[in-house]
């Protein structure tokens, strides 16, 4: 490991309050949704940023954006590394932004360091990583690992029926660039761990061997609409009650499912809600994870069976209908190494994890060899706007992040595919 | 009574149609909400009809329109009849309109066999009446009846943060005469029965002796947002899940209640959700009813025991502010017996009944002597487009509500206040 070499600690921490200003919110976080004026506004200065470097830009057709920088043999492939600028309605300053700016930082510090690796070096921005107003999560990167087609993706609408492809083209971000998959040497991407355990158990870095299992639905359920003063309780059809009972089964079913079952419920709309009307439609969304693939299909077979009971007692129709899967993940273990190995050289403690999260890491994971190192955060708390790190950790994780990047960019024909 | 005079089936019908074509929804209900465009364009459909009758119109403070026929001893006060004209978002075509259009055809049928009555006749388009634009519900009656503060009237906002006095200048409705009660002689309401009870005992005519008491909450939930994915199932603050368990707590209070009770949670509303973000704040409505005031304390005491456990359990602030209150209403006796004797008269069947809708009519028997006329509803549906009557109970209605207004108007001095 080449210890010379140290990166810029203030101006790490200076770029990401910098980028944080971009859609900041009264609460100290950030609401800057995927494709908005705000996502343009941080694109903007991201490519700013890394045209100072003298970095050569790329747009792909999903808005995904490529900086490079080049190596002795540019005939290798690229070591990549970067996340996402877009987050949650209320989200914060560092999920997302984080991996971004550690992978601009390294770069930064090369240059600095006039040190050039053999393989080139790319940072990349994946368009979409929240899914929040176009649903699913993570289209970017999956489009370009082939996972989701290019054409369906451009056509998710927002919940005011506008496109992704529309609005990627409002905010000029609509690149030339083919978005499929080309070969890369490695990817890592820095992230938050959004958990509490690394905080827990007191360790710097979380070295992620892989990913949850993931199932996502939408539910719809239909009851009758009435008035609520005189429609006598027996005959009603209210699906707001029915609603209520999905929201606490799936709650449940979390509970049951321990260790490492997550359960959620995260958006319930009332079709033309009114305070004294039963409501006759509502529309549900579930997400549901657990690291072993096994136990996620029985979760999925309980959200089932109970749902049928439930249509039954509340005299309601539910339509159950799931958007997303996803298996549980197994990281590249060269990658993995690498990164324990930087880790330990640098004298930081770290703590082998799985992430509960979906990461874009996990669908570059399919096409290259990819592991992510996670940075602690305050509390575990994200997808909030007091979700917040300490600076000692983004710089570690950095640290890491530059030194695994020299060591894999310099032995890339090392990596061996799992 | 006189029984040569007869209304007009089809003008009658033919005016409830053409008023239903004003925010007509392809389902076949109305849309008309209060003071929007649409509800402007049926109060002017409506005063045009009423200037061909040469009524004479005045506009109050909140937007009441009254249209008055002129008797043979104008000093006495008036028999007034009407009802309102704005609906649900997913209303329907007779749950308001039904009301005016009787009084309107009462008052054609009058001037078509040139029969001046003692009293003076008015017809009244109540501001307002539903409530789900600008909660709570019956703003124009109340405000009239001294119930509720004209200035705090005018203030109450929409979703939008629009307010009812800019709307009502806006679309040209805010009258010059004060809103404020003056003498009635008596007041009648005709109104679809919102319920299924005429239709099952198979009633021509709902003669409605008083009106369910009435509590109205709304609940604030404040959890934590935290990411769905790497948050652990014990350390969630959920907001949604503690929603839910006050949504089937309200049902089975509704249920436990019996007979008479009911119990409707109409909004449910997450902070800005998304599907992978654990819901941290959640805003819920209640409606309560019970014929019985003593059983509707009863329900408010267990509602609120409860929601403190919840709140515990759930590790949430729960915040609950009742935002209505109406105690139970007895109609004036006078006015119930011309009802029934009318009905009788007219060979009708009917049957004493309890609203369990609040009503405009509910308002005005606070400071006039009043009584409700119920017409059976098919399937006992309302605040739904599918919202039907029969053409036969609009005209019986309408019979009943002409005859009893000749009564009343002739021999207003015999009505006696309860």
């Amino acid at each position: 490991m080449l210890t010379n070499i140290k990166i810029n600690e203030e101006r790490l921490w200076d770029s990401l309050n910098e980028m944080a200003l971009i859609g900041a919110t009264d609460k100290g976080g950030v609401n800057r949704q995927a494709l908005t004026d705000l996502d343009k506004q941080s694109r903007d200065l991201f490519i700013s940023w890394c045209k100072k470097e003298n970095l050569s830009i790329s747009i792909d057709q999903m808005g995904n954006i490529f900086a490079r920088r080049e190596g002795k043999n540019n005939a290798l492939a690229p070591i990549m590394s970067g996340s996402h600028l877009d987050t949650q309605p209320t989200g914060g300053k560092y999920d997302g932004a984080l991996g971004v700016l550690c992978a601009l930082e390294a770069i930064r510090t090369l240059n600095e360091f006039n040190y050039i690796t053999e393989a080139p070096i790319e940072i990349v921005m994946w368009t979409n990583e929240e899914g929040c107003r176009f649903p699913p999560a993570m289209t970017g990167s999956a489009v370009f690992s082939g996972l989701h087609d290019l054409n369906d993706a451009l056509l998710i609408k927002d919940q005011s029926g506008t496109t992704l492809g529309s609005e990627l083209a409002r905010i000029n971000y609509n690149g030339s660039t083919i978005c499929s998959h080309r070969p890369i040497g490695g990817f890592i991407e820095v992230h938050i761990e959004q958990g509490p355990i690394l905080e827990i158990e007191n360790k710097n870095i979380g070295i992620v061997t892989g990913a949850q299992a993931q199932k996502w639905y939408e539910i719809n359920i239909t009851g009758m609409e009435a008035h609520a003063g005189p429609t006598p309780m027996t005959i009603r059809k209210d699906a707001l009650v029915a609603s209520a009972e999905i929201v606490l089964l799936v709650n449940s079913i979390g509970n049951n499912f321990q260790p490492g079952g997550c359960a959620t419920c995260g958006v319930l709309e009332i079709a033309n809600p009114s305070r004294n009307v039963i409501p006759g439609n509502c529309f549900l969304t579930i997400d549901f994870r657990h690291p072993i693939d096994k136990s996620l299909q029985k979760m999925d077979k309980e959200l089932r069976k109970n749902i049928k009971l439930i249509e039954k007692d509340k005299k309601v129709e539910i339509e159950i209908k799931q958007i997303l899967e996803l298996k549980s993940n197994s990281f590249n273990k060269s990658i993995i190494n690498t990164i324990k190995d930087v880790s330990n050289n640098l004298n930081y403690t770290s703590k082998e994890i799985i992430s509960g999260a979906g990461h874009d890491a996990v669908n570059i994971n399919s096409i290259a060899p990819t592991a992510m190192i996670f940075v602690p955060c305050i509390d575990g708390i994200s997808h909030n706007e007091i979700e917040n790190i300490y600076k000692e950790d983004a710089i570690r994780g950095t640290e890491v992040l530059l030194h695994s990047i020299i060591e894999l960019a310099n032995n890339s024909s090392k990596i061996i595919n799992n």
